[in-house]
């Protein structure tokens, strides 16, 4: 159980492990916040990504006090193995560090062990916090999570439909197929992806400029990496001051453009592709996450919005389990995830 | 306001209204519960149909014990006309009843008139009921009420697509796009419509039977008319035992088939068609509500739900208004209407 102090703490340490400055990719997110023993802040810390202090370090560094006897409070487990940094655990030991509160187990079979470390020298060690805070914990690093998993990045395709399933109307016109509403949170989506991802197809009819906006139109601290993949012709993608670097990938097939992105430090890829990307990465069973904004309108003709999936009976149907449903303005978000058989 | 027991014998009156031994069509369906001054029932009474006394009269002519003083519970307003049977406003009145609770004005210009007649005589109305129940008392007859305003029947369009927005995979078969509860739910909707209809192209590929039928195959007591139309060559629909009726209209026109059913005295249109026919419906604007069971699967080809709508670009796109959302099982049912300009 967490005292109250303790459970604002951890709510802190996730704010700031979030800082949109710090790049996304192949290292976890981590905040760290010291109480002292009146549950009075002593230090906040976090993560800025390889190279940079760990979290706990970057918080022991900034204390002006003694945290003899402090509880600290972290966002994932503090990590037990010599990288290029030293071990976290270990440097709280030494900082007498009293109490730690661990909002994450670290799923990185290197890295954790830093429990059994801190509770092997007397440490009390907690690991019972409040549900939506270990899920906000677990959400923070899902991509380099899925990564260590998988060895490929997360992938979320994400598509405006209308109720019958296209994408755009008879003469390829589609602004807008959704409302405000939907549109603004696909660039909050945009800003906690490492990537979005287009096919050549989709880059030469829209020639999206991919940025991550506010509905003022101004850019979000986070831009992801704008990748355009085909081995055709691709047009060069708008380039508004600010926005993301861009990287043609040359190739059609989507296991091939994960592992490059993968091998680039990517975690997080957001398929915004038209019908032909997004068929492909299904087929191949590279979507993990399908987030549809679905308009009450009709057209009856112009493309649907996922290509041809091999399927040509009932029975192969691609069946999915709908994780979410709200209103996103006039039109719904559903949240689906691939049946993993 | 309403006291306790004035709401249950409402409550009551709109059950009894709604007996599904009743024909629906061109007379509404009304309940009535008769109430002493102490809040027993004296009798309950409802319509059933053409040429049958009205609610009133019924529960009038079901009283063992004086009316004198008593409560009428009515689930609409008593009508004041002479029509094949007389004003029930006035037999009301002639019985001596002190008070009378109404749950829905009559719409029809032929028939209102019912809370003046008794105000004037110094009857209590009372039309304040509680909210859930008005609503109840307006949908019991929404078909017929839709007929008097429109003189065309209310037209329920129903559809099952897939995320992607078809109806079946690329060789047809389309068993089952949802889950039982969507299916289940499909049956209780054709019980409370007097007509379902299809097209020549779905009577022919899928040969539905278009009985209302339970979980366990026993048929409903309401068997809606089944309608197919079109020009082409028709075969006959499955038949079991129990199944409404059957009627072919020789015509492709959305309007002229309306009219004729109209005329047939029916109100209520389920229309279970392929992308044709409800294509043709959509266009010629003569669909009121859309229910669309939505299930969590794709399938990249086949045919669409929705047929061509006429529509080439955007801007012309049909919006729906999206009225309810509500998982059905594994799949989502949305409630839909045109938006009327």
């Amino acid at each position: 159980m967490l005292a109250h102090a303790e459970t604002a703490a951890l709510r802190r340490a996730l704010e700031i492990a979030a800082d949109p400055a710090v790049p996304l990719g192949p290292n976890p997110r981590v905040g760290c916040v010291l109480l002292d023993a009146h549950g009075a802040v002593i230090a906040e810390g976090h993560h800025r990504g390889a190279g940079t202090p760990h979290a706990e370090i970057d918080a022991l560094s900034r204390a002006s006090v003694s945290v003899a006897g402090a509880t600290a409070l972290v966002t994932l487990e503090p990590c037990a193995h010599h990288g290029r940094t030293g071990p976290c655990a270990d440097a709280l030991l030494e900082a007498g560090v009293a109490r730690v509160v661990v909002a994450r187990r670290d799923p990185n079979p290197l890295a954790t062990g830093g429990v059994e470390t801190l509770r092997a020298a007397g440490i009390d060690v907690e690991l019972d916090v409040p549900e939506d805070l270990a899920a906000a914990a677990g959400l923070l690093n899902r991509g380099w999570e899925h990564g260590l998993q998988h060895d490929r990045p997360l992938v979320t395709a994400k598509t405006a439909l209308t109720l019958d399933g296209r994408v755009a109307a008879a003469d390829g016109s589609s602004r807008w197929i959704t409302g405000e509403e939907a549109r603004s949170e696909v660039h909050d989506l945009r800003a906690t992806c490492d990537v979005v991802l287009i096919g050549a197809g989709t880059a030469r009819i829209d020639q999206p400029s991919l940025t991550a906006r506010r509905p003022d139109g101004t850019l979000l601290p986070h831009q992801p990496l704008r990748v355009v993949m085909g081995t055709g012709d691709i047009p060069p993608l708008p380039a508004p001051a600010g926005a993301g670097d861009t990287l043609l990938l040359r190739t059609h097939d989507p296991s091939a453009a994960l592992a490059e992105l993968f091998a680039h430090g990517r975690r997080h890829v957001l398929l915004e592709g038209g019908p032909t990307v997004t068929g492909a990465f299904l087929r191949a069973g590279l979507v993990d996450e399908l987030i549809v904004h679905l308009a009450p309108t009709l057209l009856g003709a112009g493309p649907p919005g996922v290509g041809d999936l091999g399927i040509t009976t009932i029975s192969e149907r691609l069946d999915l389990d709908l994780v979410e449903v709200a209103p996103r303005g006039c039109d719904l978000r559903l949240t689906l995830r691939l049946r993993t058989a």
